[in-house]
């Protein structure tokens, strides 16, 4: 098993990578926090294929585990949700000495955790991620909370969980469009830090075995360097975090444009990286091939998507101009080249325009 | 113009109370935030009363300033209005660029403040209290949030201002009765902490005048002990911040057996204190005359209060217990004597039944 440490100042904890983690950590993570009773949140898909396992766990630590589910999917991620969560915590007496587990992906961690961020002004809560997304990007650095209808994200807060743990080993049971999906994320710690990481993910079979030592070494790599980013940068503030943002300036704008159905979340992302990329050559920023390297990594992961024709390039760009509207200042994370970035203000229209159209027709062309 | 620094590691903020704080200090403090624009969240009748001037004070400041006005009392403090202040936030294009001005009682400082601690992760608001309670209390240290049905502060976050701008001055509009519920607390930091702050509060005159360099002098005092104790205990984790619910527990039952309606919060306190004072001498571990110093610095503030024949010493205890089973855990703040606390975490159910029944049957009596 593996251990890496987020280090936020007086909220310092530690994620756990590895086949065991949940038999090793879990039963020892509550000892240690000695709640009154364990609260479950997770959905009933995940519940049915792994929920077992995790119950027989929490049954030996703890008498009281109560369980609230709600329905998969971004769009439950809303405050219908939020407030029934409010009052299943508060006719089953939750309290502050209690731990929430969010055994999900990013819906369910960030609903968990913000539930967990302001009931009763903060309960304790561990992160249990069961999706590749989860697991390399949202469950670390405490970003939770719910969309509003249009806006996604617009409410919650900053709230660190006690300890994540991870088992890639869950992702077995995952459909390979959804670990697509999240090897965007894993591409875009490639782009930004680790050029090898690019070339060991292109090297993994073309239908991941994610129970092997190279996939869980992967998985901890990209912890390693969001545990690093947020510990440096825990409220993006400083500019740091906002480089994870690579892609999702363009992709965010692209969920939106499609109706939040389309897309998965890691694809929207990879389709706005190759966006950046484009708009770095254009732009003449870009001291290498990023295009051809961007499509090499990425256009594999796009396996199955299928980018209708009554989706425009006016389309994507409306959706950005609403996300500037907002106030959401507009800050490009570009590359000049691996592990170089550039961050820009402004970007001409004109070049914004036919990077979008470029990156929507080679998609359409080049994946099946 | 009096300043406090309230001293939280990273969080540090002032407090400036006098009559000129607003025409000093809010200009200035927005001109140091560089707001995009500034949100103004209150309720009618105090924009009805002082809105005028703080507008003109801030159209010196700042170009765009909006306005979510929800109506007065504690039971708009609710998912609700939330929701309605998220959509109106999200509509006029609010983000983490904006100032949130809470100007207020505690209704809008929790509710303000909490919206400002959620919407986007998180935006700077600043807290303007415009009564005696929000002064002395819920404007300092971060407590925001609101209630779910049945739950008092049951959602929130600990989420500090960048700064509060008291002025003792605009209390001179404030009905005589919310100024002596006020005063409970004035009276729970003299108990707590200071003896003299008791005397000079009983050397005030009937109908106070608020704006007297005596009456600023005991906000500010009040204001010191706040600041003091938040900046040790921020979280409520070390038992210091927990001090300052003398009277609460009780307070709150008293609160709920009368459907908050009869009382208003700082006379619930104040007869809350006043049973705490009673158990003292019933548990023998008063060292002077607890109850003759509460009734005699409590009964005036009492002046008005009715309560009716049907609330029984009962549905105070049952309001008690249901606190209790909600998990709450019973830390019973005694005093041995002034400015000497004890904490008990579990009293004998024939002495808190008489203490009740006891300052109930004499409030009863002697107040009118």
């Amino acid at each position: 098993m593996e251990k890496i440490q987020v280090n936020i100042p007086g909220k310092e904890y530690w994620v756990y990578v590895g086949g065991d983690a949940y038999a090793t950590k879990l039963g020892q993570s509550i000892s240690r926090l000695k709640p009154g009773k364990t609260i479950l949140i997770s959905h009933p898909g995940i519940m049915e294929i792994h929920g077992r396992r995790l119950l027989e766990i929490l049954h030996q630590e703890i008498e009281e585990n109560i369980i609230f589910l709600f329905p998969e999917g971004e769009r439950h991620k809303n405050l219908e949700v939020l407030e029934s969560g409010y009052r299943f915590l508060f006719n089953h007496q939750a309290n502050r000495d209690d731990v929430v587990l969010a055994f999900g992906g990013g819906v369910v961690g960030d609903m968990a955790g913000f539930l967990a961020a302001s009931f009763m002004r903060g309960i304790r809560y561990i992160q249990l991620p069961t999706t590749l997304m989860a697991m390399v990007d949202s469950s670390i650095g405490g970003k939770v909370g719910i969309d509003l209808p249009f806006a996604k994200n617009a409410v919650g807060s900053f709230y660190q969980p006690e300890v994540v743990l991870t088992e890639p080993s869950l992702l077995a049971t995952l459909p390979p469009r959804e670990i697509r999906s999240g090897m965007a994320e894993v591409a875009k710690y490639g782009f930004l830090y680790d050029l090898n990481l690019l070339k060991e993910l292109q090297d993994l079979p073309h239908e991941f075995e994610t129970e092997t030592p190279v996939f869980t070494g992967i998985v901890t790599r990209c912890i390693e360097y969001k545990a690093r980013v947020v510990s440096e940068d825990e409220r993006d503030v400083i500019g740091k975090r906002a480089e994870l943002n690579y892609g999702h300036t363009f992709g965010h704008a692209l969920e939106s444009a499609t109706g939040y159905k389309l897309l998965r979340h890691g694809e929207a992302v990879a389709m706005g990286m190759m966006i950046a990329a484009r708009i770095s050559e254009l732009a003449s920023i870009a001291a290498t091939d990023l295009v051809g390297l961007h499509r090499k990594v990425l256009l594999p992961l796009l396996e199955g998507v299928n980018i209708p024709e009554d989706i425009s390039m006016e389309m994507v760009e409306s959706a950005l101009e609403s996300d500037k509207k907002r106030g959401q200042k507009w800050n490009f994370i570009l590359l000049e080249s691996p592990q170089k970035v550039r961050m820009m203000s402004s970007l001409p229209k004109r070049v914004l325009a036919e990077a979008i159209a470029e990156t929507i027709a080679d998609v359409r062309m080049c994946v099946k």
